[in-house]
């Protein structure tokens, strides 16, 4: 081949996840693996009426070029949205983006160099991990407990820190939600430490007894780039995300939304926008909560019926993830074809460490299945683990 | 400001057209300075039958997350449709990209080290540039003439190069289209001297008289990594294009695209597959082309009965750009000012150079202004001109 590859190419490799999601997409696999939001919930009525809108009303701006920073009613939307739990942001601060992870590229192609110094939890999310190693930072991975991460770490770890990148609601893949407490002391660590903070807010709205805390930019705009996404409120196929910069960053990452895709697709953002122009939201979202708040409480039920002693789990508050621990001494991949071969799947928990992978943990999606389906889906594991020795 | 930005983003600037574009986006301007395809020429019918379709038979497909490749379908009609203009292409070379600028952000991705050498046309595509620029490559101008680069000159320029990056038909923002003798001679000289070469064919489709000689992918496939788009032929509110690349290198820019949006908006694919599925464009794009063709000739018996001696101008054969040089010592850049108070507006080619812009160049779009428009525009523009010293 004549083609040379640029350096940061090497360091892509196939999303571990995806490779696993195609060995348990077999047909009649129960799969806990695949973080997909139910179809069941997707608002297909409403999405019908505003595209049918949309392209009678304005198909000329609907199908033109547009703006790279967003439609502007969207942009609004989304600062008032924020307001609500709140954040201080101005419209003008909002960027769409198409889906959150493109949020992650471009504030990794405006903040890494080669050598980087980035901090994320332990563990984190992959997809985090993807964005930004083609960028060759020096990743490090500040420790954390069941709270989220420990703010007495950080300046071990903060010094020439580009930014620390942490996910404080309902995290992919822990499904742990930082306390208030931990929060403050958080955003207050870094302040001292002069450390930038990016915070993905991809589930905060999925919360299943009460709302979270305040997010951790409602608490230092100047110090925060948040990112938000429609994908687990409304639908992923959509691709629609954004981000609230700083205003003296904005500019940079809004040149580079215009070099990576010039502008996310305008039909796209304004369906969603005549969606939720009028509060669907605040009818829509309730019933996706309670929806995966009763797959919770039948996988809570179901992992307290089956498991082995020694395992361990935490109970998530909201979104989509139930985190588990092996008995010592088992391992979460080596684990994995024998599920498959009982007909079920997880993602082990490996693949979500930045460095020292803990191969004793493992992701189980509570989403997917039905209450039924998941007691026989955590049945099935359990049974697999029953048969390790060890266990 | 906390925030410490990586190094290229100081490569990255405001676009100078996007900056051009705002002022010449008062109302009452007549402008021939955008790239936007007339809104008349998008099938909005199509769109609102193919979305209403989408919805109702797929919803849960349409709106889920899907693949990084793209939906096969879409994939299989690219290849088959590139297979009619001589390429031969697999399905499983073809990925879907959010708009051909993301195809250019991948590949520079993928390909780009810092100081990397990079070659272009003179002048090329701006979006190309801005899309190259963040990963710093070093940016060379390979001379060229009416027909296109010059291969006879290539052998100065590529050493070491990591690739060509060619629009052969109907450049943007020269209109010009590579010659048969022209192509060959290219792709010869590139395979002798190992040059992997992007070509870049938004317009291909919009070719007014005959259609123009074989894409280069079609006479050296493993070397030729080649960009389409829909946004020309369809509507570029959707943000659809594709990239179909050499299997050896197909697997790095996939992984590229995950980090980057995960995959194109599903939904997208969708309506647009099954807007083009049963041979829509044959029927739509002639419509495009005898548009285009009538504004075409309008501007050139504008050009001819009003511009005074010494500009001089190509008759492009397709696309959507007349190029034109003015007359010694007169700079365009300069003349934008005179020519917005007269209510007209252009783009300086200056932009569109790499190196050594030749700043007495303008580019002309006669695609979103009536033949009756631009006789107006270009009168206006050319009684500017002859106010000029000199002109």
């Amino acid at each position: 081949m004549t083609w040379t590859l640029a350096r940061r190419a090497e360091r892509m490799n196939p999303s571990i996840i995806r490779e696993i999601l195609k060995v348990t997409e077999k047909p009649g696999i129960l799969s806990m693996a695949g973080g997909l939001p139910s179809p069941d919930s997707f608002p297909v009525e409403a999405m019908r009426a505003a595209s049918e809108k949309v392209l009678r009303e304005a198909p000329r701006e609907a199908l033109q070029y547009a703006a790279s920073e967003g439609y502007a009613p969207l942009r609004e939307w989304v600062a008032a949205h924020l307001a609500q739990q709140g954040q201080q942001v101005q419209p003008g601060q909002v960027l769409i983006t198409t889906g959150s992870q493109q949020g992650l590229d471009l504030l990794a192609k405006v903040l890494i160099d080669q050598g980087s110094r980035v901090l994320v939890e332990t563990p984190t999310y992959l997809g985090a991990l993807q964005a930004f190693s083609p960028y060759e930072p020096e990743i490090a991975a500040v420790p954390s407990d069941d709270e989220g991460p420990l703010p007495d770490a950080l300046s071990d770890y903060a010094r020439s820190a580009r930014f620390f990148y942490v996910l404080p609601n309902f995290q992919n893949p822990t499904g742990r939600c930082m306390s208030e407490a931990r929060r403050a002391a958080l955003v207050k660590e870094a302040q001292r430490l002069g450390l930038p903070l990016i915070e993905d807010n991809p589930y905060g709205d999925l919360w299943f007894d009460t709302p979270p805390p305040a997010p951790l930019a409602s608490r230092d705009a100047d110090n925060v780039l948040y990112l938000g996404s429609f994908s687990k409120v409304l639908a992923p196929g959509l691709r629609l995300g954004y981000l609230v910069a700083p205003p003296g960053l904005y500019p940079k990452l809004l040149q580079a939304k215009q070099a990576a895709d010039l502008h996310t697709p305008v039909f796209n953002q304004r369906i969603v926008h005549e969606v939720i122009r009028d509060g669907f939201l605040d009818r829509h979202v309730p019933s996706i909560r309670a929806r995966y708040a009763a797959q919770r409480d039948a996988m809570r039920a179901a992992l307290e019926r089956h498991m082995p002693a020694g395992c361990r789990w935490n109970t998530p508050s909201g979104g989509m993830f139930f985190w588990m621990r092996l008995p010592p001494g088992l391992d979460a991949m080596a684990l994995l074809p024998k599920a498959v071969d009982a007909g079920v799947a997880f993602v082990p928990g490996a693949a979500f460490y930045a460095s020292e992978p803990q191969t004793d943990t493992l992701r189980l999606s509570f989403v997917t299945l039905t209450p039924e389906q998941i007691e026989r889906a955590v049945k099935a594991l359990a049974d697999v683990l029953r048969r390790e020795p060890g266990a």
